[in-house]
């Protein structure tokens, strides 16, 4: 298989901590978001959303959005599983990976940025305060999940990693570059802790 | 179960279209986001992320976050399922709904255009544009994704609706909203017509 990714993707982090927790080897090709690699004609037929990650399977076919991607290795390779077995857990990891996806992630993505910049005129602080906003917005709610969820374990849904943790550590990573102070997420910042003992992360 | 819901909610919209594809019955309640209702202390009791749809369940076990309520009613009432068989074709019905559900629908969320006005005395006029601009960004990859995918059937995967199809519908009805012209989007359109000619949409 072959992961096309870039190192400041949080979505391309995700699928390679699954990767990892997984133990599956793949190629790797780069592609540099500040470079605007991802919208060249080669790569805009790999994906055509022209953005990464993308998972080129040995068969040609091509995996697009993250969250996808690490459902359909949780299919392919079970072992060990990226999901809770009970639907109520398997729930509420959905839920917590698709809060961060959706919720932080995607309003936080280098073209809304690039959008703010160009059309609202934003400077790089007004960009910041947007980033640390949606970072808040979406952290405290799932800090109010995590706590009261009895599918809350050492990590986000029960005692072993799921695809709410992969998706996790790369917004924690993004939280720490733009300066968001985690000291009232006392959740996250346990299962963070947890997550980062392990070399997959 | 008891859907906290909102007609002009597209997340609640996907799960409405999944629960009547499904022939499950629930209860409901509104609240309305025109008048700020999510953000009331006791909705905030049932959804700390402020937002609809969540799902009570009998046991009092709350649901959240659109997509992962639509994986917990197919593994709960598999019947008719609303993902297909085979992995890769489950991992395109998912890429589909991920992207419009994160990278159109998040980005163009009520609370976001709050923030646009609020912060960067966005008019409607630039409200309308930004919509405007996430759906024709999104559409447009979709477009290509769904003609390129040997999974696209009738529908977004195959020849039965599935939660891309319960995504997709929502955001096309926001799309003629806010006067967003399809004309290009053929694949979207045919899908379309496919799906608005069930009751369950």
């Amino acid at each position: 298989m072959h992961l096309y990714t870039y190192f400041q993707s949080s979505a391309s982090y995700r699928v390679r901590i699954a990767l990892n927790l997984k133990n599956i080897a793949v190629d790797q090709s780069f592609i540099d978001l500040t470079k605007a690699e991802q919208h060249a004609v080669d790569y805009a037929r790999v994906n055509p959303q022209k953005m990464v990650p993308s998972l080129m399977l040995d068969s040609g076919d091509v995996l697009t959005q993250s969250l996808a991607i690490m459902e359909y290795l949780d299919e392919r390779y079970p072992q060990p599983p990226l999901l809770p077995k009970e639907p109520l857990a398997r729930a509420h990891a959905r839920a917590v990976a698709m809060l961060i996806a959706g919720d932080i992630s995607a309003i936080n993505n280098l073209k809304i940025r690039l959008y703010l910049k160009r059309e609202f005129g934003a400077n790089d602080e007004a960009v910041g305060r947007w980033i640390q906003h949606w970072l808040h917005d979406g952290f405290s709610a799932l800090e109010s999940l995590l706590a009261r969820s009895p599918h809350t374990g050492d990590f986000c849904a029960g005692n072993a990693p799921s695809i709410a943790d992969c998706t996790l550590i790369p917004q924690v990573f993004n939280a720490r570059r733009f300066a968001v102070d985690l000291t009232n997420y006392s959740h996250i910042r346990r299962i963070v802790k947890n997550c980062e003992a392990l070399e997959a992360f």
